[in-house]
Protein backbone atom coordinates (compact mmCIF):
# COMPACT_ATOMS: atom_id res chain seq x y z
CA UNK A 1 0.00 0.00 0.00
CA UNK A 2 0.77 3.54 -0.23
CA UNK A 3 3.22 5.20 2.59
CA UNK A 4 1.43 8.18 4.02
CA UNK A 5 4.12 10.56 5.41
CA UNK A 6 1.43 12.17 7.84
CA UNK A 7 1.03 9.03 9.42
CA UNK A 8 1.26 9.65 13.71
CA UNK A 9 4.35 7.90 13.88
CA UNK A 10 5.69 9.55 10.55
CA UNK A 11 5.10 12.44 12.85
CA UNK A 12 6.22 11.11 16.14
CA UNK A 13 9.77 10.56 13.75
CA UNK A 14 9.78 14.04 12.66
CA UNK A 15 9.58 15.41 16.64
CA UNK A 16 6.28 16.88 15.10
CA UNK A 17 4.29 15.67 18.15
CA UNK A 18 5.68 14.36 21.42
CA UNK A 19 5.89 10.35 22.57
CA UNK A 20 7.02 9.16 25.81
CA UNK A 21 10.58 7.75 24.74
CA UNK A 22 12.26 4.73 25.59
CA UNK A 23 15.10 4.37 23.57
CA UNK A 24 16.45 5.90 20.07
CA UNK A 25 19.51 5.12 17.34
CA UNK A 26 20.13 5.36 13.92
CA UNK A 27 18.13 3.37 12.66
CA UNK A 28 14.95 2.89 14.85
CA UNK A 29 12.84 4.80 18.07
CA UNK A 30 10.98 3.00 20.65
CA UNK A 31 8.04 4.53 22.88
CA UNK A 32 5.33 3.84 24.93
CA UNK A 33 1.73 3.02 23.21
CA UNK A 34 -0.56 5.59 24.67
CA UNK A 35 -3.35 3.17 24.33
CA UNK A 36 -1.33 0.51 26.51
CA UNK A 37 -3.13 -3.48 26.52
CA UNK A 38 -1.11 -3.50 29.89
CA UNK A 39 1.33 -1.81 31.84
CA UNK A 40 4.80 -1.68 29.93
CA UNK A 41 2.93 -1.58 26.00
CA UNK A 42 5.86 -0.49 24.08
CA UNK A 43 6.59 0.09 20.50
CA UNK A 44 9.38 -0.13 18.29
CA UNK A 45 9.26 1.87 14.62
CA UNK A 46 11.99 1.64 11.90
CA UNK A 47 12.83 4.99 10.72
CA UNK A 48 12.59 3.62 7.28
CA UNK A 49 9.08 4.50 6.02
CA UNK A 50 7.29 1.11 4.97
CA UNK A 51 3.67 0.58 6.03
CA UNK A 52 3.95 -3.04 6.75
CA UNK A 53 6.58 -6.38 6.40
CA UNK A 54 5.81 -6.51 2.92
CA UNK A 55 7.27 -2.46 2.24
CA UNK A 56 9.67 -2.34 4.87
CA UNK A 57 13.28 -3.00 3.52
CA UNK A 58 14.87 -5.98 4.88
CA UNK A 59 17.93 -4.56 6.87
CA UNK A 60 15.20 -1.81 8.08
CA UNK A 61 12.80 -4.99 9.27
CA UNK A 62 16.27 -6.64 11.05
CA UNK A 63 17.15 -3.00 13.28
CA UNK A 64 13.55 -2.84 14.49
CA UNK A 65 13.63 -6.50 15.65
CA UNK A 66 17.25 -5.97 17.14
CA UNK A 67 15.82 -3.36 18.75
CA UNK A 68 12.52 -4.96 20.20
CA UNK A 69 15.09 -7.75 21.48
CA UNK A 70 16.54 -4.65 23.30
CA UNK A 71 13.36 -3.07 24.66
CA UNK A 72 11.83 -6.21 25.49
CA UNK A 73 14.74 -7.22 27.81
CA UNK A 74 14.76 -3.69 29.57
CA UNK A 75 10.83 -4.31 29.51
CA UNK A 76 10.81 -7.54 31.61
CA UNK A 77 13.16 -6.03 33.81
CA UNK A 78 11.04 -3.29 34.89
CA UNK A 79 7.59 -5.09 35.24
CA UNK A 80 8.77 -8.67 35.72
CA UNK A 81 6.06 -10.08 33.74
CA UNK A 82 5.81 -13.86 32.97
CA UNK A 83 5.24 -13.99 29.17
CA UNK A 84 5.77 -10.91 26.81
CA UNK A 85 3.91 -10.92 23.54
CA UNK A 86 5.68 -9.07 20.12
CA UNK A 87 2.91 -8.90 17.86
CA UNK A 88 3.67 -7.10 13.91
CA UNK A 89 0.32 -6.72 12.57
CA UNK A 90 -0.37 -5.87 9.14
CA UNK A 91 -3.62 -4.72 7.17
CA UNK A 92 -6.82 -3.15 9.26
CA UNK A 93 -8.67 -7.19 9.56
CA UNK A 94 -4.86 -7.97 11.60
CA UNK A 95 -5.36 -5.01 14.09
CA UNK A 96 -3.02 -2.81 12.11
CA UNK A 97 -4.21 1.13 12.78
CA UNK A 98 -1.07 3.00 12.41
CA UNK A 99 0.54 2.47 8.62
CA UNK A 100 3.97 2.64 9.60
CA UNK A 101 5.78 -0.88 10.03
CA UNK A 102 5.65 -1.38 14.16
CA UNK A 103 6.52 -3.91 16.44
CA UNK A 104 4.20 -4.05 20.00
CA UNK A 105 6.03 -5.34 23.35
CA UNK A 106 3.01 -6.13 25.39
CA UNK A 107 3.87 -8.00 28.80
CA UNK A 108 1.50 -10.27 29.70
CA UNK A 109 0.86 -11.10 33.56
CA UNK A 110 -1.24 -14.43 35.18
CA UNK A 111 -4.68 -13.96 35.36
CA UNK A 112 -5.24 -10.83 33.38
CA UNK A 113 -6.46 -10.37 29.75
CA UNK A 114 -4.90 -7.70 28.02
CA UNK A 115 -6.74 -4.59 27.63
CA UNK A 116 -8.47 -3.56 24.35
CA UNK A 117 -6.59 -1.78 22.11
CA UNK A 118 -7.47 1.80 21.14
CA UNK A 119 -9.56 1.91 24.02
CA UNK A 120 -8.64 4.12 26.24
CA UNK A 121 -5.79 6.86 26.87
CA UNK A 122 -3.49 6.01 29.07
CA UNK A 123 -2.51 8.87 31.82
CA UNK A 124 0.27 10.62 30.50
CA UNK A 125 2.26 10.55 33.93
CA UNK A 126 1.82 7.19 34.16
CA UNK A 127 3.18 6.39 30.89
CA UNK A 128 6.12 8.57 31.42
CA UNK A 129 6.79 6.94 34.85
CA UNK A 130 6.68 3.56 32.82
CA UNK A 131 9.53 4.90 30.16
CA UNK A 132 11.80 6.31 32.93
CA UNK A 133 11.17 2.34 34.84
CA UNK A 134 12.24 0.64 31.17
CA UNK A 135 14.86 3.23 30.28
CA UNK A 136 16.75 2.68 33.47
CA UNK A 137 16.87 -0.81 32.59
CA UNK A 138 18.79 -1.09 29.15
CA UNK A 139 21.60 -2.61 29.44
CA UNK B 1 14.96 -20.07 31.07
CA UNK B 2 17.04 -23.45 30.30
CA UNK B 3 16.32 -24.46 26.93
CA UNK B 4 15.66 -28.13 26.35
CA UNK B 5 17.01 -29.85 23.32
CA UNK B 6 13.99 -32.44 22.76
CA UNK B 7 11.64 -29.69 21.95
CA UNK B 8 8.96 -30.40 18.89
CA UNK B 9 10.94 -27.77 16.58
CA UNK B 10 14.70 -28.66 17.69
CA UNK B 11 13.48 -32.63 16.99
CA UNK B 12 11.96 -31.23 13.20
CA UNK B 13 15.27 -29.00 12.72
CA UNK B 14 17.08 -32.32 13.35
CA UNK B 15 14.44 -34.30 11.11
CA UNK B 16 13.59 -36.38 14.17
CA UNK B 17 10.11 -35.89 12.47
CA UNK B 18 8.30 -34.45 9.78
CA UNK B 19 6.64 -31.01 8.91
CA UNK B 20 5.13 -29.24 5.98
CA UNK B 21 8.18 -27.48 4.84
CA UNK B 22 7.92 -24.20 3.46
CA UNK B 23 11.07 -22.53 2.82
CA UNK B 24 14.88 -23.25 4.74
CA UNK B 25 18.15 -21.41 4.31
CA UNK B 26 21.21 -21.40 6.63
CA UNK B 27 19.75 -20.24 9.24
CA UNK B 28 16.42 -20.52 9.37
CA UNK B 29 13.33 -23.19 8.50
CA UNK B 30 9.69 -22.82 7.84
CA UNK B 31 6.93 -24.86 7.83
CA UNK B 32 2.93 -24.99 8.66
CA UNK B 33 1.84 -24.70 12.08
CA UNK B 34 0.25 -28.17 12.64
CA UNK B 35 -2.68 -26.68 14.25
CA UNK B 36 -3.85 -23.62 12.07
CA UNK B 37 -5.17 -20.93 13.74
CA UNK B 38 -6.61 -19.50 10.27
CA UNK B 39 -5.77 -21.22 6.01
CA UNK B 40 -1.87 -20.42 5.55
CA UNK B 41 -0.80 -20.19 9.21
CA UNK B 42 3.14 -20.81 8.84
CA UNK B 43 5.90 -20.98 11.35
CA UNK B 44 9.25 -19.49 11.42
CA UNK B 45 12.08 -20.84 13.15
CA UNK B 46 16.19 -19.98 13.33
CA UNK B 47 18.41 -22.81 13.94
CA UNK B 48 19.93 -21.73 16.61
CA UNK B 49 18.79 -22.29 20.16
CA UNK B 50 17.03 -20.22 22.21
CA UNK B 51 13.82 -20.60 24.24
CA UNK B 52 12.99 -17.13 23.61
CA UNK B 53 13.20 -13.96 22.66
CA UNK B 54 15.61 -12.95 25.78
CA UNK B 55 18.26 -16.10 25.07
CA UNK B 56 18.53 -15.90 21.36
CA UNK B 57 21.29 -14.46 19.81
CA UNK B 58 20.49 -11.04 18.12
CA UNK B 59 21.70 -12.54 14.67
CA UNK B 60 19.67 -15.58 14.95
CA UNK B 61 16.64 -12.94 15.61
CA UNK B 62 17.46 -10.99 12.33
CA UNK B 63 17.90 -13.88 10.41
CA UNK B 64 14.28 -15.09 11.44
CA UNK B 65 12.63 -12.23 11.19
CA UNK B 66 14.27 -12.06 7.11
CA UNK B 67 12.55 -15.29 6.37
CA UNK B 68 9.35 -13.85 7.88
CA UNK B 69 9.40 -11.65 5.87
CA UNK B 70 10.17 -13.35 3.04
CA UNK B 71 7.28 -16.02 4.01
CA UNK B 72 4.65 -13.44 4.52
CA UNK B 73 5.09 -12.39 1.35
CA UNK B 74 4.65 -15.86 -0.23
CA UNK B 75 2.10 -16.30 2.02
CA UNK B 76 0.07 -13.19 1.37
CA UNK B 77 0.47 -14.00 -2.43
CA UNK B 78 -0.93 -17.94 -2.03
CA UNK B 79 -3.68 -17.14 -0.25
CA UNK B 80 -4.93 -13.10 -0.80
CA UNK B 81 -5.93 -12.41 3.08
CA UNK B 82 -7.02 -8.72 3.77
CA UNK B 83 -4.39 -8.81 6.92
CA UNK B 84 -1.23 -10.93 8.02
CA UNK B 85 -0.65 -10.99 12.24
CA UNK B 86 2.85 -11.59 13.11
CA UNK B 87 3.58 -12.95 16.32
CA UNK B 88 6.50 -14.40 18.28
CA UNK B 89 4.72 -15.29 22.03
CA UNK B 90 7.42 -15.30 24.48
CA UNK B 91 6.32 -17.47 28.25
CA UNK B 92 3.18 -19.35 28.67
CA UNK B 93 1.42 -16.87 30.09
CA UNK B 94 1.55 -14.96 26.48
CA UNK B 95 0.64 -18.12 24.78
CA UNK B 96 4.17 -20.00 24.15
CA UNK B 97 4.00 -23.57 23.99
CA UNK B 98 7.08 -24.69 22.43
CA UNK B 99 9.86 -23.39 24.38
CA UNK B 100 12.47 -22.65 20.81
CA UNK B 101 11.92 -19.17 19.60
CA UNK B 102 9.39 -18.94 16.78
CA UNK B 103 7.65 -16.21 14.50
CA UNK B 104 3.94 -17.12 13.78
CA UNK B 105 2.73 -16.09 10.00
CA UNK B 106 -1.00 -15.40 10.85
CA UNK B 107 -3.59 -14.72 7.83
CA UNK B 108 -6.43 -12.70 8.83
CA UNK B 109 -9.49 -12.74 6.72
CA UNK B 110 -12.55 -10.14 7.08
CA UNK B 111 -15.32 -11.56 9.26
CA UNK B 112 -13.48 -14.42 10.51
CA UNK B 113 -12.03 -14.90 13.53
CA UNK B 114 -8.94 -16.71 14.22
CA UNK B 115 -9.26 -20.30 15.18
CA UNK B 116 -8.22 -21.64 18.80
CA UNK B 117 -4.63 -22.52 18.54
CA UNK B 118 -3.76 -25.94 19.93
CA UNK B 119 -7.61 -26.46 19.14
CA UNK B 120 -7.13 -29.61 16.88
CA UNK B 121 -5.00 -30.55 14.29
CA UNK B 122 -4.82 -29.52 10.49
CA UNK B 123 -5.87 -32.16 8.11
CA UNK B 124 -2.06 -33.41 7.03
CA UNK B 125 -3.49 -33.28 3.02
CA UNK B 126 -4.64 -29.74 3.43
CA UNK B 127 -1.17 -28.67 5.48
CA UNK B 128 0.31 -30.27 2.45
CA UNK B 129 -1.08 -28.64 -0.04
CA UNK B 130 -1.25 -25.20 1.66
CA UNK B 131 2.62 -25.63 1.88
CA UNK B 132 2.87 -26.36 -1.65
CA UNK B 133 1.05 -23.30 -2.25
CA UNK B 134 3.17 -21.07 -0.51
CA UNK B 135 6.62 -22.67 -1.74
CA UNK B 136 4.96 -22.02 -5.81
CA UNK B 137 4.74 -17.94 -4.55
CA UNK B 138 8.27 -17.37 -3.11
CA UNK B 139 10.30 -15.05 -4.64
Amino acid sequence: MSYDPDNIFARILRGEIPCHKVYEDEHTLAFMDIMPQSDGHTLVVPKAQGANIFDIPADALAAAVRTTQHVARAVRKAFDPPGIMITQLNGAPAGQSVFHLHFHVIPRYEGQSMRVHAGRMGDPEVLAGHAARIRACLE
